[in-house]
This record gives structure tokens, sequence and C-alpha cells, in this order.
């Protein structure tokens, strides 16, 4: 049946991944040596603290204005999530010069450049990529393809499918997270599509990074290493569905900031009559203000500010308690995690300080217009938040667990994945980033008390607030 | 939003999660201690063969002969997988007496006869359980629910997740499963819904087991224990694809023999007149033939007859590389793999008799006029087919692939995980199983080898074949 009604689909389908494993690639690349360079420049300067300022200010700030002014000036379309804006022309409406090559080329430039800052915008699983995917496939092949056989739905939620599933190799994740996010009915054949092209096109994306010698074969991006014989135990439970609860309350919270800000921004007062006029003035400071609390020498010590977000995930994700080591003794392999270790302040402080400031920034710098994601800042808060309640617990129980006579260890790192997924559920109302977390960890002997976390955070969540997407909608009416 | 909305679902969705799990378990528990009894039988008659030939013989044919006499009498609407009765239901086709409590009984009891029998028909992850879950939702909860609030397809197809997911504990592989093999559109708030019910069923389910001493905590049910660092090379990739295309071709035939056998049962011949007139034979001659050929003292000895099908997959699934160990130098820990070990008979012969045997008489057995599902036999069987290829890959390159001067082996286990999902994806044209085999293993390290073996599978199957429901339904009509 499918090898023949499939034929030309099958070509479509293989194109569509692999132009946006491409893509995807090539801005994961750009943005990282952009990182790169930036923490570079930021060690080569060692020891001459104003001029250390000056660079770590400096190098963000240009690169979120350049990314502001390119997209002001190619077109205004590529500002934001770009997720609202799909729901909206999935729900039928028009949206003008949305789907063009031009808003294509600012969201690729334009978000390679905000990724390179640094800045708590989102990164890899979030939503630009996966929206310009969809605009670059529906530009490029929609010529050629039937339109009788593919409606122009299906072909924007595929391309949300691959979109999300080729960014950070979760094409299972991906798939189940865009149904989620865009569809309030859909048809089990795009489904099986999405599931297709997204596996393709998270293949050519790890093969990718194994040939330019990133990665030695084929593994999750976050790899964790939790025991898995005894991965929690069941008295653990109850500190597993706080964290559900919490992240839902949390979650809900960070939807309401958010819309405050983007409120105030359009409320006609002097200033912001002031900042429209010179567009650039808004983006530029609070990079400005953000950097400058982050400056590792300066109070970024408190809150590990010298942690580029990939490197915060794999250290909150670490297999350490960090409560039982110490700055001056730090065990072999502890590597970047050594950042949230203070000689002076404890480990709580660094994680609370890093959750509350962390969280008005992603609520504020997602606002920016630049194009940018909620997702991986999200995802960020919501580990470190896991990691406190983590921690935690393993201070209330520093023997560990005790059952039938073995006493088990409690691994803090676990906490951290569950709160991760617990709050981006709760911001974007999905289950699926349940799924997305086993993925990106590679270990999936946390399910039960991660799904359990994930629909106590949405059912609080789903209480209080619109999701993310549905907020931002309803704001730009 | 969905609090409110939810109030009385919420109720609901707990009960029907909770009821699932208690019988689903009490279904596990009683054909657990039935096939223990079995075993222990053939156990204590050692030394006398024709005795133990006569114990092991009858065991299996009184159960399977009392569970198809029991459903006969009270409702032969029980008979057969369920799925394809309800993806008729789904398509708005009234059958009659088919949602009673009666053919629920009958499921219950004709179910957990059959699998006690240690046959090849569906344990577990089968589909009897799902629409017996379906069933029992309907028939208890239904008047309690605003039928304006749930449609009749909504409440079933709930069901369908919940019931599947249940069964082994997978709830998200189940509730996606149960979505592509029984609808065509989909509603994303019956995914939530499932997704919800699925959790709090498979998290009961699995804490009954912990509390009656089963395990230890919650973990995996098949749980693997491959590497991590290094799961496998992508040179392998090669070895994975022929894996996939094979169980494509495999699964088509399966589906067609399966429906050729039930074709000859309804030719009016004058064996098949008899037959129809002494319901009994024909469950109690199969049984008999199967029975006879695993005889572990005699034929059984070269196809692992000894082994109940859960012992199967645990062994087929394990750690070891059978062709580098002997049965005379047997490693610790090896357990019931050594069943798989003939002191004078190639490991390869063994698992390839395995596959042909098990093939036919899984095509066969299901074709019983006894409640039973086919997932789980051709699990089975998708898992040996993997593992003889993974042993065949792990002769030709005795000492690994050699990567970046460190060898790394050939996990067969892995290979076996893989053709589990590729061969039960080419006979339910379902990519789900992948996740399905994720959750059962508790690994998700081969997830993108996994996913190109299941797509190729699919692609094959689905053109050659129906799948085994439609083939079913066709077949009936």
């Amino acid at each position: 049946y499918i090898v023949t009604k499939m034929g030309d689909d099958w070509i479509f389908l293989v194109l569509l991944g692999l132009t946006m494993a491409l893509v995807s690639w090539s801005m994961d690349y750009a943005s990282a040596k952009s990182l790169q360079a930036y923490k570079w420049m930021h060690g080569e300067l060692k020891g001459n603290v104003p001029l250390q300022y000056l660079a770590w200010v400096t190098y963000p700030m240009i690169l979120v204005m350049f990314a502001s002014l390119f997209c002001h000036l190619v077109s205004p379309q590529a500002i934001g999530s770009g997720i609202p804006e799909l729901k909206t022309i999935l729900r039928g409406v028009v949206l003008k010069e949305y789907l063009t090559l031009k808003a294509f080329v600012a969201k690729v430039v334009g978000l390679t450049a905000g990724l390179g800052s640094g800045m708590p915008v989102g990164k890899e699983v979030n939503k630009p990529p996966f929206h310009l995917f969809t605009i670059c496939f529906f530009l490029y092949l929609s010529p050629s393809i039937d339109p009788n056989h593919y409606g122009y739905t299906d072909i924007l939620t595929v391309g949300c499918a691959v979109g999300v599933g080729c960014c950070f190799g979760t094409p299972l994740g991906g798939v189940l997270f865009s149904i989620e996010v865009t569809s309030t009915y859909f048809a089990v054949r795009n489904y099986w599509r999405g599931y297709f092209a997204a596996t393709f096109s998270a293949f050519i994306f790890r093969v990718l990074s194994v040939w330019n010698k990133d990665a030695v074969t084929i593994t999750a991006l976050f790899k964790t290493n939790f025991r898995m014989d005894f991965p929690f135990d069941l008295q653990e439970l109850p500190a597993f569905a706080i964290i559900g609860i919490s992240c839902g309350f949390l979650g809900a919270f960070f939807v309401y900031l958010n819309r405050q800000v983007v409120l105030f921004m359009r409320r006609p007062t002097a200033l912001t009559r002031f900042l429209t006029k010179h567009r650039l003035i808004y983006p530029g400071a609070v990079t400005l203000i953000i950097s400058t609390l982050t400056f590792p020498p300066g109070f970024g010590q408190f809150m590990a500010g010298e942690l580029m977000p990939r490197e915060c995930i794999n250290s909150l994700f670490d297999n350490f308690t960090w409560t039982k080591i110490s700055a001056s003794s730090a065990p072999p392999g502890l590597g970047r995690s050594s950042a949230w270790l203070h000689p002076h302040v404890s480990v709580f402080v660094i994680l609370l300080l890093f959750c509350i400031m962390k969280f008005w920034m992603s609520a504020v710098s997602t606002t920016m217009p630049i194009p940018s994601g909620a997702f991986m800042p999200v995802f960020i808060l919501g580990a470190a938040f896991g990691r406190l309640i983590g921690e935690i617990m393993a201070t209330l129980f520093p023997n560990g667990i005790l059952f039938d006579g073995i006493v088990y260890r409690i691994l803090p790192g676990g906490y951290a994945v569950i709160g991760a997924a617990a709050m981006t559920g709760a911001v974007t109302h999905t289950v699926s980033t349940a799924v997305i977390c086993f993925e990106l960890t590679g270990q999936i002997s946390h399910i039960l008390p991660m799904m359990v976390a994930v629909i106590l955070a949405n059912m609080v969540a789903q209480g209080l607030q619109p999701s993310l997407y549905d907020s931002i909608i309803q704001v730009k009416k």
C-alpha cells in the first residue's frame, strides 16, 4: 500500500529531513563556535577585570543588536517564537508575508546570532528552527507536491515535527510535541510521515556530528549516567510529586510574567514610544543588564554565570551530590560542575539565586525583538529547580534510603531531569516533554516518576494560565 | 482550564486506570502461578520421560480446551484478538453483544487460562486485555458520564490506550500504539486523557508488583544492561537495516500465513464440518502438536522448548555473546539463557529452528478459538531473529569493531531488541512498537537504529500485506 502511495512522498520527506538536518547542524555549529570565541576571550583577559567585563558585556550586545537589526530590516515577521504564528496559520488564519524566503533567512541569521550570544533565549529544541524549517520546507518543495495529495496543514504539521525532532536528535519527542502544541485533531498518516522524516533528519543530524569528530558514535545529547538497577525508591515519590506541583505553579507564573512584560511594552507611554523609535535600545539594554549580572568575577560567581546553556544542562544532570563535595576537594571528573561550588557560599544559595535570576531573565529576554524560543531557558530553569529539591533531599537523607537492608543514595541529577520535564511541560501545556527528556538523556529509568510529575505540573498550570503560545497569541491579537 | 473541565473526567480516568491495573495484575499473577505449576510438574517428573511427556502435553491441552469451552458457552464474541473488532466499532459498525459483561468475563477467564498454558498466544502486551479493559470500562462507568461530553469513540480510544499501557507498564507506547492501530483521525484531548489514565494505571500495576515483593522498585520489565557509552557503531547500521527489511518480509508472510490458516478453516470441507461440530478438537489438536514439538527432552531441546514466553524474552535480550560461550563452561549469571546452548548443536541452528518452528506455531495458534493476541508471539519471534543476525555479526567480527583505536564488541542482545521492535512493527503496521521496546527494556541507547529498522520494516510490510488486524477484518467480513 504505502510504498506506492508514498512513492513521491518518500523522496519529498527524505529531502525535507536532509535539508532540516543540514540547516540545524550549521546553525548549531556556528553558534557553538561563537560561544567558544566568547569564552576564549573571557579566559584570555583574566586578570584584567575591567577589560574582561567590557568583553563579557559587549560581545552578546553586538550579537543581539545585530540580530534585532537584521530581522527588522529583512523581515520583522521572523521575530519571536514561531509556534504561536504557526498555530494561528493552522487554524486557518492567513498571516501575510509570514512564510517567505526573507523570513526564513532572517530567522536563520537572527537565531544563530542570538544563540551565539549566550543569552537565555531558546537554544536547540526551541520553536524558531522548527518554524524556519517549516518555512523552508514549504518554500522550496511545495511546488513539486500534488496539492490534492497533501493538504496545506498537513505540510505544516509534518514540517513542525521534523523541525523539533532534528533540533536535538529527538525524533519521537519532536513528533509528539509538535502534535500537542499545534493541533486539536490529528491525522494518523501525518504521524507516520512526521516520524519518518524526523528519524531521517535526526539521524543525519547526529551523523554529521560524528563525522565532525564531536561525538564518538550516536548517543544521547545530554547523556546521563544514573544507576539502572535501583534508580529511585517508592518513598521518594512524594518529592517527585512536589517537584511536579511546584513546577506547575512556577510555569504558570512564568507565562504570566512573560505576558506582563509584553503588555507593558505595548502600553503607550513615553518610554515605550521612545523604545519603538530606537529599536535597538531595548534588546541592547536587556542584554547589558543580564550580562552584567552574570559576569563571572562579579555577581555571576553566585549563580554559575560562566556556564553556557548547554554546559549548564550537562552539569545539572551530573551524577554527583554537590552538597557532599566541596570546591576545595573536587573529585576527578567533576568538570564544569565546579562552577556551582563556591568556596564561601552554600550550594543551596547558588541554586536558589540561579533559579530566581534566570526566571525573570528568561521571561524578559524572550520578549526581545529577535527570533527566540522559550523552550531551552525553561528547560534549564526546571533542571535547576529539580536539582535544588534533589540536593535538599540528599541533605535530609544523607545516608540515602534504606530498603531491604541495602542503602541507596539519592541521585539529585535524577531530580533535575524530572524538574526540567515538568517545568517545560507546565509552560507549554504538553506531556511529551517527558519523551524529549528521555531521548535527550538517553535514560528511561525515571519514566514513571517523570510522567507523574509532568502530569501534575500540567494539571496545575492548565488550571491557572493558558500555555505560553496561547498567551502570546492572545496578546498579539 | 482543564481542572474545571476535567473535574468529572478526572475521577473517571483514575477509576479506569485503577480497575485496569487491578484486572491486568490479577491476570498476570494467575497465569504466572499457572506457568510455575507447569514447570514445577515438569521438573518433579524428571527421569520418567513418558510421564513427563504426558504432563507436558496434558496441562496446556486442558487449559486451552477449558478456555475454548468457556468462551463458547459464555460468550463466543470474546474469541480472538479484539483489536479488529474494536477498529470496526470505531468505524461506526454496531457489533451486537460485543461490549457486554459476559464477553468481559469470558475474555478474562479465557485469556488467563490461555496465557497460563505456555502456548504461543498473546501475553501481556496483547490486544485482549486492552479490549477487555475497554469493555469493562464501558460497562461500569458509562452511565455516570455525561454523554455530550464524551463521545462514544472517545471512550473506546482512551480505553484502548489504558489497556495496552498498563499491560506491561508502558504508558507512552501504549497510548501511541492504540492511536496508530485504531484511529485514522485523532483528537489531541484524547491523547492527553489516555496519557493520564495510562500513567496512573501503569503506576498502580508496577506498585502492585513491588508490594508483592516481585520487584525491588519500579524498573523496566525486561531490563537490559547494555553498555551506554558506546551502544553501537555506525558501521553496524547496515546490519540493522537488514534486520528491518527482513522483518518487513517476514511480518508480511506471517500475516499471509495467518490468513491462509483462517481461510482454510472456513472452507466447507468434510474436515472443517467435523471440526465445527466438535469444537474442542481443533484447539486440542493444535496444542497437542505444539507441545509435543516443544517437549524439552525431545525435539524441544533443539529450540529452547523449556523456556516460557517471558523467560524467552529475558534470555534473548541478555548481555552475553552465545557463540563465544559453550554449554560446558557457562559463565555465572547466564541463568535461563543456558537453554539456548546445546552441547552438540550450534547456537545458530537452535536459533534458526526456533524461528522457523515458532513462526508457524504462532501463526496457527492465534487462530485457535480462544481469546488471544499476536503481539507477544511476534515479539518473541522478532527477538529471536534479531538475535540470530546479532550472533552472525559477532561471528563475522569476532574481535568487535575497531573505532578510534578502541575495539568495541558487538552486542547481540541489542540486535534482538531491534528485531523484536521491527517484527511487531511489520505485523501491526505501527511505528510505536519502538517506544514500547524502550519502555520494556528501560534502555533508549539504541533509539536511532531501532527507529530506522522499524520504519524499513513498515515500508516493506505495508507494501506487501495489510496489517494483521485489517487482514482479520477482511476475512471476517
